[in-house]
């Protein structure tokens, strides 16, 4: 009895499975409220990369850098200050992809790596609009998070392969 | 009996949550069918994508900028072709994930706000090929597509962390 | 009373639905183990791009480009080094979302032709670090996984919308 409700409880799930033409069932996501801490941070990093853009967009009046000039061949100021934001946009895709599946499991460690991480940004921010690349430097605390989130990641993946 | 039969439905999902080894389970995800409206923009979105790439491959050929050089230090015209790929691609991320998000649980909202947003683009692209750098904010439309994805990531947060 | 059963399997999983206030449940998403393959691959892609990262920072110093300088004046060779970081980049978001949504259904097609591109892009660097844009070229087979991965999509969201 109790196998067979079971059995039409898999049924009830793997009819809507059909829709996807997928093979047969193995898991099924389930996601945590706390997977919306996820998404918070998620939604501060694109306030700290508004932030960022802001400031190139004041940086392009100071120092009359014209659209579509993308760097200045006289200040390096405003190289910094629009370096602290590409370099955040260049290694942003796989920070978010890191969060997100991390946080499918593991929802509040992802969410405090990725703080972390989206903290250290700012500080890889402030530390390059001193105008000395190396003080972007300081911002190092948040390889902590980084790498948490692709260890997160790996143990992730080799769990569902069943190597550990 | 009632109350049997839905634990053994729980047990036949939490069976397979062992292979995540997550802890409790807490919520499961749903898609409905009109999340192929969220990936149809998606795909749209790299047509899109592409067709900016082509302009600056002919660009590349018309301005004389050879490979690897990536800005013209003569033609103005050929840096605004280069900047409205460029700064799609800055920003195409957080979009991305946000529509992808947002799709989860409003896919047909999802797939409007991410369709304006990405005509929005197109008409960003035809502003700069203009040569002049100010028609390409005739796209801020695009902004209102993107404005409601990130109130519906954000609505979406908090409802998962039960503050409304 | 099987039909019963089945209404109670549903209603425990509409139970945890009303957290995220979606509408009506249509289908629920199921990961096979597999896609732990998909994780693999998006993490080898991360160790190529800190690879072409690190073949930057060693050429920064060979060519003496120093930050916040993104490209040099005088050395196309270096040039050719940071592009091949930057337009693996610039493909990067198309990629593993591609593959992220392909390898929820089809998690061993995706990983092959995800690793297939990842590799690709390696052939790619490997031609740019000649000096030679050209050689870049040798890695369009990355092409072959990345249409299947479009067709993949492509074939996702028709089907999930009753067109195929």
């Amino acid at each position: 009895m109790t196998y067979f409700t079971t059995e039409i409880a898999r049924r009830s799930v793997s009819c809507s499975v059909v829709i996807l033409k997928a093979p047969a069932i193995m898991a099924v996501i389930e996601i945590s409220p706390d997977f919306g801490w996820v998404i918070m941070v998620f939604i501060a990093s694109q306030f700290v990369l508004m932030w960022m853009g802001i400031k190139v967009g004041s940086a392009r009046k100071k120092y009359d850098v014209k659209y579509p000039k993308m760097y200045s061949d006289t200040s390096d100021m405003f190289n910094c200050i629009q370096r602290a934001h590409q370099n955040t946009l260049e290694n942003y895709t796989v920070f978010i992809v890191l969060m997100l599946i991390a946080g499918v499991v593991y929802p509040r460690l992802a969410a405090v790596c990725g703080a972390v991480y989206v903290v250290s940004r700012i500080v890889y921010a402030q530390g390059y609009y001193t105008g000395d690349p190396k003080n972007r430097l300081k911002s190092a605390f948040g390889y902590i998070g980084l790498f948490i989130l692709i260890g997160t990641n790996i143990y992730i993946a080799i769990s569902m392969l069943g190597f550990v």
